[in-house]
């Protein structure tokens, strides 16, 4: 194991390498070029625009300004000098929320690793135990200040034991000012907000199939029927998945319009001439530009074609549908009540915002909605526990002769030693790491067909598999050498009590590791993240090769966003540490402080300069973030109950299993006091709105407001269709849908009201709602 | 073991017992004086009288036709005649459901019994196992029928396993059927009801209390403005449980003073005297009826003082209050959506029935709830796992030594042999079956404490918890031998997967065990239910010493009710068993089909009879019948992936895992498809009940038929407090009612609307609701 001296020149080597990032960043994000790289978020909000309008040519990309090389780490208290209001104004809720799980791991470990030191690091220090123990091994001094220096059964053990309870206290009463303090923040945002269509609008999906009406006829007609006060308007989804992928493919070949035509105008004589096979390999050689043109050509025809289709063609027409209501108090009331007998028909639940919807998931019927979950429960399980297969498998593949056998003309080349023994080194680790990096996406797909109907939904069950994964492959097979299958088999071997005792023994003896761990992903990982080399390097590619006019220089610009699906699980990892570590090795503590500190400076920066946000779920991802800093908790307790019960001091766990039970209640509590306000809507602050907003605009009309709020973006991105596809949508508009009803034969008994009395119906109605 | 040749006559002698049973049945339910006993809901539907009116003395008390004792068993046709439409007229929904239960086993049985049999029965018995393994020990003939005959590692378990699934998928079949039509009775059940002030009501719990405004003010307000459109009126819930324990006392003075008085009046002369100390075993000796009437009076004069202290003290007025709506889409939109901003308060959920309401836990404030719940999880997992620890220190208690300590004078009698023994043989039994007599009672109170509203959620919270209780001590207690304390133990200390071992091995050794129980407990025992001793010896009790009017005759009976809490966890019992054994011992399915068959023929008769349900939910228990066979499920498989695996069978461990996730996920599936039927009211069935009832009576008021639908029975049961009580509740009938709001500064934010402006809203609000 490391000494402290080791620790010390690890932890200097990071420091210096995050001194290398960052000041790295001070002066590239100083060169005019690289400005829309480095503040995008202003761009995008139209607040800074290109600097290098005018000056000399030289200034147009460097600065040479020497005295603001000066300044060069001045953006960390600039980054912390907006007021929170004013970021959740700039940058919405979410990122500010995001910000908060940093400042609560501060706010957990601030006062935690002072009371350790203050506590814990005397009582370990002052016993001799390892001195006595490991007289020949040469115990690493860090252990000395750790847990492992106190002699078996002794009766030290009970500060442990009442430390825990402090800790988890305290770490309880830190979550739950902030779930509060969240929940009255989201609250205040929903309050606050501009009207915004998802405030008026539900969510339909599963509309039962009528022989007799269209989708749109039967919603219209339920709605009028069972919420004859509040029901405004709807707009039916169309399939317009085909379509998306055409304007997709055009808007691609467009790309490579631009480039051959940049090529072209360059060096000006030349004709550039391409061939049409797989990857310009082979295939009929052909002139680049007029090839494309054609192309696009043909794909704008296809694409008039399929508007067409699926404007026409009622199997377009998917069984789901935004219903828009007079007040925020309908919308209300209809995301959270069942409205039909059968519970997997007529599902509301709250629209998402317009650009948050996943289109392509909204018809998804309800079986197979639970099927795909099982599939996916299944796929996630054996994801988890089994990847290590197939990877192995591919590194059995990537080897030098299997590599030779594929392609034998590389053979003299990989046949020179020095290339042999790379690839021979690098080769499975990079099929490992390459699965790593893809792991995130590979978990949104699945949640992508899971069904989910928006993106920010999607992110947060991402999130949640990743953070499992995490849990088992990275904590735990830190932990315990070995695959997590491994594990699997040896936890389902031991008994139960034994399981927390391997655990908890091998929990001290990692603590070297973990700090080395936290020092490369945490502080230098954190600083590389400011510096964007992978947005840095695209944006001057694209800005070379595709970039004409200032409208293609702002889309190649990617100032990305939070990705709270692959971020967070990571640092609930620190969290994770932190709480397992309190107890046993406060020595890390620290090294997690710095951690949270820097993070939440460089990540507090890049939000307001950098990021921008793909939608707004205000903050909905918190009870996610609170419930695995629960987990953390409780992993810790588990831990500590089995390194005690080694220890001789197995009297301790009813004492600890006390506060694991107390821990899991204080979760229940937290989630019925407080989830509410992240998954419900109360009908009281609807009617606030509501009663302001009328007095305020008593004559608004929301219905052209609310009319094409939730357009398909393809139709939208257009503009040329929408009015078109709007006018169709207005042909249904008067209040009395004469039914198209025929037969009720077909009808079931309890909608026999909405269909064929509906003429008298929606007249007689609305009688008894007058006050 | 037991051979067949034993069981057959175990079978004979409870056949026997049972036959017996019912011969006294028909004996006695002939005799017109226990006519009552046997009888009473059609005494209490007013659809039979007394049939004493007329006839010779001898008549009245005994049934001299003689003919009548020669079809002594046509009641069980009889019970089986009525058809389930009028058997749900006669006697609610949750009788003619909880008879499903019965039925459900049946279906599910009798297929799996016949493919047992016709598969699983040849399969093993033409194996030579036990023959040749056991030559000297007298092998059971019974285990030959069984898996135990099937040779280790033997390809046979396969169709072992084929069964499994084939039980699996036709017990979810069944289920799935029964779900659905169980959800489509209720739906029909609540459509086709008379109006019920519930279908109006909601309950509101946890009224914030406010500085300026009464309770009754303040729930005034909030719907008022939260709810314009829909509001009605509501009542405030009056703390009346010391009213209600006055009444109570002053009712068992009365019938002392009957008891007197008709004791005085058959021996005339004589005047009665009593003791008023403690039992009447010391204290002044006194007259008895001169004191019982004066007590009478005292009560009665403190009854009114208490009345009237509870009508205008305002601290007697809790923080909840039953409101009621114009219609029952408004009761509905209000009961399944969230109100406040905080979750904590103004719950609402859906009023139960009146006569359901368990008044004395509706003031039980949020907090306080989520502690309770914590005490008695915690109290409820030692109940479960260290019950035998008082048990048995009263049985130490209980010995013979320390009676003759504690009662001296009582030796002389101990010390005959005779007693002596029989003491020493019963006395700790006794303890144990007083314990489990009184565990449901203890259950009651456990969930009473908890704080649930109504009496219905009590008795669903006592069920679950007996049917755990059940599942760990005898389930399991039978199995393995040993406490359940002994079985944690063991099961922490084991290996995860040692645990189905452990189970799977003993299983089919417990099988002739499980036969007897059957027949005992579910033949026999069902058959004793049906002679109602108790109730029939204390309605004669009650007759001689208390009735003189034929009032207090109809009060001396005591019909019963279902008891849900008590029966239907002892019904899962069978379910459990007959699940298990169906692939193991498939002996056992026979004696579970008579059970079932049984039980349903007299619990039809007993709820057709004699049963009067206190309180009707319409069949909301169903979703906790389904969860516990599908747990029954569940553990057969894994005691079946247990035993197959002490079988050199382990290769079929990853097939019946596949079959138990399958199982989990159906009930997931029919959780979310099926259960918001049990949960919450569908809008569009509020909707056309609201629509056909404006059309059918156009000029109903309902505001004079809901007002005082929820009066505390206290009030009601009296008569002349009503209507003083009502007329203070109406006192705050106008609609706009002036606020009695002083200040701002005690007012939170949001509600301001609701307290400041409220002269202006309740105007300015319902604007917007006009068509």
């Amino acid at each position: 194991m490391a000494t402290i001296q080791d620790i010390g020149v690890a932890a200097a080597i990071n420091l210096l390498s995050a001194f290398v990032f960052f000041l790295a960043f001070a002066i590239l994000r100083l060169q005019p070029f690289n400005d829309r790289v480095y503040f995008p978020k202003w761009y995008l909000k139209g607040l800074r625009s290109s600097p290098s309008r005018s000056g000399a040519f030289v200034r147009k990309f460097v600065n040479l300004d020497f005295r603001s090389y000066l300044r060069f780490l001045n953006w960390m208290p600039e980054a912390l000098r907006m007021p929170e209001l004013e970021l959740i104004e700039h940058a919405g809720l979410d990122s500010a929320v995001y910000l908060h799980i940093y400042l609560i791991g501060l706010k957990i470990f601030v006062p935690i690793a002072f009371l350790a030191w203050a506590v814990l690091v005397p009582v370990n220090y002052t016993n001799k135990t390892l001195e006595l123990q490991l007289k020949n091994v040469t115990s690493s001094d860090i252990d000395k200040l750790s847990i492992s220096n106190i002699p078996l059964g002794s009766d030290r053990f009970w500060t442990h034991i009442v430390m825990a309870y402090a800790f988890t206290f305290w770490t309880c009463y830190v979550l739950r000012k902030e779930y509060e303090k969240v929940a009255s923040m989201r609250l205040q945002f929903l309050a606050s907000e501009k009207r915004r269509p998802d405030q008026f609008t539900v969510l339909v999906r599963n509309v039962p199939p009528d022989p007799d009406e269209s989708v749109s006829e039967s919603v219209e007609h339920f709605f009028l029927v069972n919420h004859p006060d509040n029901y405004l308007t709807h707009q039916v989804v169309c399939n317009a998945n085909k379509l998306a992928k055409l304007v997709e493919k055009r808007k691609s070949k467009q790309n490579w319009l631009d480039y051959y035509q940049l090529k072209h105008s360059r060096n000006n004589a030349k004709r550039l001439s391409m061939k049409t096979g797989f990857l310009g390999l082979w295939g009929e050689k052909v002139d680049a530009i007029d090839y494309h043109i054609s192309e696009i050509d043909k794909l704008s025809k296809e694409i008039a074609e399929e508007r067409e289709r699926v404007k026409k063609d009622p199997k377009s027409i998917m069984p789901a549908a935004f219903v828009s209501f007079k007040s925020r108090w309908g919308a209300a009331v209809c995301a959270q009540t069942q409205q039909s007998r059968n519970p997997t028909s007529w599902l509301t639940e709250w629209a998402p915002e317009p650009r948050d919807v996943y289109w392509q998931n909204l018809a998804i019927p309800y079986v197979s909605l639970a099927v795909r979950r099982l599939i996916m429960a299944v796929a996630f399980f054996f994801l988890t526990f089994f990847f290590m297969i197939p990877i192995a498998s591919v590194q059995a593949l990537a080897s030098i002769e299997s590599l030779e056998k594929a392609a034998p003309f590389l053979k003299p080349l990989i046949e020179i030693k020095f290339i042999k023994s790379v690839i021979q080194g690098f080769l499975p680790g990079i099929v490992l790491k390459l699965f790593l990096i893809f792991l995130p996406t590979i978990l949104m797909i699945m949640s992508k067909f899971e069904g989910f109907t928006s993106l920010s939904s999607l992110e947060r069950r991402s999130a949640t598999r990743y953070y499992l994964f995490n849990l088992v492959n990275v904590f735990l097979g830190s932990i315990i050498a070995g695959t997590a299958l491994d594990h699997l088999n040896s936890f389902i071997k031991q008994s139960a009590n034994e399981v927390p005792k391997t655990i908890g023994v091998a929990v001290p003896q990692q603590a070297t590791f973990f700090i080395t761990y936290i020092m490369v992903d945490g502080w230098a990982g954190i600083a590389a993240e400011i510096l964007m080399l992978k947005s840095l390097i695209l944006y001057h590619l694209k800005n070379f090769f595709l970039v004409k006019t200032e409208k293609d220089r702002e889309e190649a610009m990617n100032p990305g966003s939070l990705s709270f699906n692959s971020r967070e699980p990571r640092i609930q990892l620190y969290f994770l540490l932190g709480l397992v570590y309190a107890t046993v090795t406060p020595v890390l503590l620290p090294f997690i402080i710095v951690f949270f500190g820097l993070a939440y400076v460089v990540f507090r920066h890049q939000i307001i300069n950098v990021y921008n946000q793909e939608y707004e779920s205000a903050a909905a991802f918190w009870p996610h973030v609170h419930g695995r800093i629960i987990t953390a908790l409780v992993i810790s307790q588990v831990a500590l109950i089995g390194l005690l019960s080694t220890k001789s001091a197995a009297q301790s766990t009813p004492v600890l299993i006390a506060l694991a039970v107390l821990t899991i209640w204080f979760h229940r509590f937290c989630k019925a006091r407080y989830e509410p306000a992240f998954v419900r809507y109360p009908l009281q602050e609807a009617m606030t709105k509501d009663t302001l907003e009328r007095v305020m605009e008593p004559n608004l009309n929301l219905k052209p407001y609310l009319q094409n709020a939730y357009v398909h973006p393809v139709f939208k991105e257009d503009g040329d269709g929408e009015e078109e596809f709007n006018l169709r949508l207005e042909e249904n508009e008067s209040v009395l849908v004469p039914t198209k009803r025929q037969s009720r034969r077909n009808t079931p008994v309890p909608s026999r009201i909405s269909g064929a009395s509906s003429p008298s119906l929606p007249d007689a109605v609305p009688e008894h709602s007058e006050p």
